[in-house]
């Protein structure tokens, strides 16, 4: 039995999320089948992170334990073939001990959050960001982040679903910058509540159109309360971007 | 009436291509119907280009016109409304003289060509690009580019359906480089015969896997034959930029 460790890309459009769901496709039962169909073998998929519907990835990483001969390369070749016509794919393989964890060894997780700010409709980024019309002060929506960046307890950017023992987190980096009509997020932490990416861009929108000011943000945060949440921004804007782990 | 200038942006995925077809959905069609729906008017759209199906545009240029007391923004909005769901969408427009002409009066077309040069098959990226496993030589591409910058006879590169009156025609620029796993090839002239620059790129691809040579290039569009072509690009890769006229 060999563990492999696999990095996915995916468009989230049309799975109810990366984890197993009942009520319709996701990311793990795509891969997971890709393997059965290759190997004939039942494997259960971990991953770094939980993606909601609609939001995709360019680097999850995920592991799955299969007793096969074939390559590493091989491996991943195979899981590719069967996956199609799934928009999900392996771009990365590496054998890993038995006691390593795509989850639990994880030291750092990072997103990207994409909003297309203008007037027009997407067409060919449809589905792939969050179309704002109104201008938006990048700089002020930066400024206003770093307010979030630390130990906090971040009971206002959670979801009432999410599973975390604690609201308690340490966010490492929020930057936003503008590259002409795009104002891109950035996030880094070891690890983040559910829709805590959403909640923070949803608010910072909020800063950026200048409804809400940075005090009114610290304001949202100190308030430790789902209640003081401006907004969520919508899933297709975010990018589950990389895991690292110790070398 | 106001001949309104549109800048169009469009997903040609679904479209038979950019000029009404009577064989399916078109761009053309697309913006026509909604004219038609908020201003009751039959109207016919000129274009700067004729794009395949398949292939994007990130700024075409058209026009329309319009009988209406609505500002050009108005405008700009109702058909917009109106296009949904099409994944086209008017991002620019503007006043012009009644004598302005989207085609007749370019005095510049400017392409896009974008190669996914990976094993992994795309996801995100799926029908937005051209998946090449081969590792591809961007230099090598760039460099034998150069043999088709000027005044050629371009019959090697030219689809049998093309309606241009002439085959010779001047490339003013073909460049290619690398952003990671990206190689993009952009491509500028006042105008492009039918399929040349989906031929251009197919053949450059040779030249980046090492079939072909700088001097098989030249002898093949020196050969001013379609049977010299190595191959055809496929549509998905190719986008539409932008149109320039005098000012």
């Amino acid at each position: 039995m060999t563990r492999f460790a696999l990095t996915l890309e995916f468009d989230g459009t049309p799975f109810m999320g990366l984890q197993r769901q009942k009520h319709g496709p996701s990311v793990q039962q795509a891969v997971e089948e890709a393997v059965l169909a290759f190997s004939g073998q039942e494997v259960r998929m971990q991953s770094a992170g939980r993606t909601d519907a609609g939001v995709h990835a360019y680097g999850m990483r995920s592991h799955v334990d299969i007793e096969t001969e074939l390559t590493p390369f091989r491996v991943m070749e195979a899981i590719n073939a069967q996956l199609r016509p799934h928009p999900v794919a392996v771009t990365h393989i590496e054998v890993r001990p038995d006691g390593w964890h795509a989850r639990f060894d994880c030291i750092g997780r990072s997103y990207i959050y994409r909003i297309c700010n203008r007037r027009a409709p997407l067409t060919i980024e449809r589905n792939r960001a969050w179309q704002l019309p109104q201008d938006l002060d990048q700089s002020a929506m930066h400024d206003a982040a770093q307010v979030l960046v630390g130990l906090h307890d971040f009971t206002t950017f959670r979801s009432v679903n999410c599973q975390s023992k604690s609201p308690i987190k340490t966010l490492d980096r929020l930057d936003v910058r503008r590259e002409g009509e795009w104002v891109l997020v950035e996030a880094e932490a070891l690890s983040f509540l559910h829709h805590q990416v959403r909640s923070m861009v949803g608010c910072l929108a909020y800063v950026g159109m200048g409804r809400w000011s940075k005090q009114r943000l610290q304001e949202a945060l100190e308030a430790k309360d789902r209640q003081a949440l401006g907004r969520n921004a919508p899933p297709q804007g975010l990018y589950f971007v990389a895991a690292r782990y110790p070398e």
